[in-house]
């Protein structure tokens, strides 16, 4: 890997391309070439990096030759054709689709918790789902010190992870209702404006989960490395724009104080601790929104939990950073010779 | 009680109190007379009731002579003050405020869950929480056939719960969003335009739970006669207007199927189940705003518990109706006469 590579970013216009972009200048990732590659559609779209301007190009099969990471953004069905021709012409592959996710020959990473499950030579690195990554964040330094039993959670899901479509639909919808006009959503199977809704990923008939739901606690599972670990989760969409909330209710096999846990947070990278008791002040997709780092507050113990081994916390992250394009980069930098 | 009585409603201009007006004609509560209370600046307004106008009246202490039954819905403040002089005066109250929710003395009622907590005699009952009173009517049937252990619960709180003047900010602040420009909110704490945040009561420096959780806890607990049961509950408000929505994990002590589980909910009084899980069509607002039932869905073994023993379930319930006006009417019902 040359200090400086070549980066490939496949599905450079989406929400999460854009923040790829972004998340490459503001991290000041050494890069000799960016390359931004999308569908026909999007070719010769111009987009600003670091003061220049770059030209969209066509995903092909040959868009790979010379590209050292290549950065992938454009859903599971282009992960699945292109990532492994990416990885045939030499460049190691970061893919932020579920695609490889769940595949026990690709990492799962979240670098804050398992990056040492990379090995150095795998050409193809799964980034997790955007819940999955956002958890992940604070539960490593707590399950580093006291082993996590057992996970509850209930999410607060922006509209951004269904991508700049639902987003564009949710700021028209609202402005809409607000006119006292009728919507017709197109990107929601349901009205957005000022309503909430199970997410919208399809049901499994075996177990009533949704896909969203099933990839938390599958992915949850394989990046703590605790395949038996059991996780309930309800995902729920609100009217928010691009950041995750979610309440985690958390079983250890001891009682944890809850001022031991907020040490281990404000101490942990990628996090930053919003826990103003008297001032009312938590964490907030106002205040996660554009952020790096994941907050986490709400820090109590659980009193669904009679044994007082639970803690309880509310937290968020921008879900095209953390969530997406950011851990894509931060797993991409560890990539870099001498890193 | 006569069998058409005279009802007074204190705090009649507010958002509940403009529900109570809506919920008595809906239900066509069979009355004489009816008198609208308010503070001094409301007093002189009219409302429309029924196809007449009402002229509010300011609250004073002669304003229940001849009263029969007092719906209080003024904050705690005014209910200390107003309530006991409503009884003296020979007014049965039915109380919307947190005033008298803990006095052992005065019963703490959602009629479908414990009416017969009501002795017939009693001063002063306490209309619950809109929270409690709302998962209260999707706990009860299932916890009539297997008694219930352990409780964990996430709300989605709408506008509603903190007023008009909350709702219209909610707009507002939205509105001002939309079109690029700063908005400086002052009846919520926080920004509410696309943000969500926990809920804005006081926190309890011992256990961190805040006050509208703390409420929550100790008024299951009493509506069910469960003193100890465990509750954990995280609230947080997201931006909509006027339904609850809450995700709630239901501990048994034994395995309780899911599809028995349903049946008993699809058969209970005041609930609608909405649970199609190959349209992924679950409980929203949209669709409970305005209603007097309570939305129930996403009803499946919850897979955070590996014994089988806990459901979990999705609930939406209009925050001005079920979750406070709709059923201070119903407490007031069960006082009419032959019922």
């Amino acid at each position: 890997m040359p200090a400086a590579p070549v980066i490939a970013i496949v599905g450079a216009t989406g929400a999460v391309g854009v923040e790829l972009l972004g998340s490459l200048a503001r991290r000041n990732f050494p890069l000799s070439q960016l390359r931004l590659l999308a569908s026909k559609r999007s070719a010769g779209r111009e987009m600003r990096f670091r003061g220049g301007t770059l030209i969209v190009e066509e995903l092909t099969e040959n868009s790979f030759d010379g590209v050292d990471i290549a950065l992938f953004s454009a859903g599971a069905t282009i992960s699945r054709r292109f990532a492994p021709i990416a990885a045939a012409a030499g460049a190691r592959v970061v893919d932020n689709s579920s695609a490889f996710r769940m595949d026990p020959a690709v990492p799962l990473v979240v670098p804050e918790v398992n990056a040492d499950t990379m090995q150095g030579d795998e050409a193809i690195i799964a980034n997790p789902n955007c819940v999955a990554a956002i958890a992940g964040v604070a539960l490593a330094p707590l399950h580093r010190a006291f082993p996590i039993r057992r996970l509850q959670m209930a999410t607060y899901q922006a509209a951004s992870g269904a991508g700049a479509e639902a987003m564009q639909e949710l700021r028209d919808g609202t402005a809409a209702e607000l006119r006292g006009e009728a919507f017709e959503p197109k990107v929601m199977p349901h009205p957005y404006a000022f309503n909430i809704f199970s997410h919208n990923a399809d049901i499994d008939p075996q177990t009533g989960y949704n896909g969203e739901e099933s990839k938390v606690i599958a992915e949850l599972r394989r990046i703590f490395d605790l395949p038996q670990l059991p996780v309930g989760v309800t995902c729920i969409r609100v009217p928010i724009l691009r950041a995750h909330g979610m309440a985690i209710s958390i079983e250890f096999d001891q009682v944890v104080d809850p001022q031991v846990a907020r040490d281990l947070l404000s101490d942990a990278p990628g996090l930053r601790l919003v826990d103003d008791w008297a001032g009312n002040h938590f964490p907030m997709p106002s205040e996660a929104t554009g952020q790096e780092d994941v907050l986490v507050g709400r820090i109590r113990t659980d009193l669904g939990d009679p044994s007082g081994r639970t803690l309880t916390l509310f937290v968020v992250g921008d879900q095209l950073l953390k969530g997406a394009a950011q851990n894509a980069v931060q797993i991409a930098e560890s990539l870099l010779p001498a890193h």
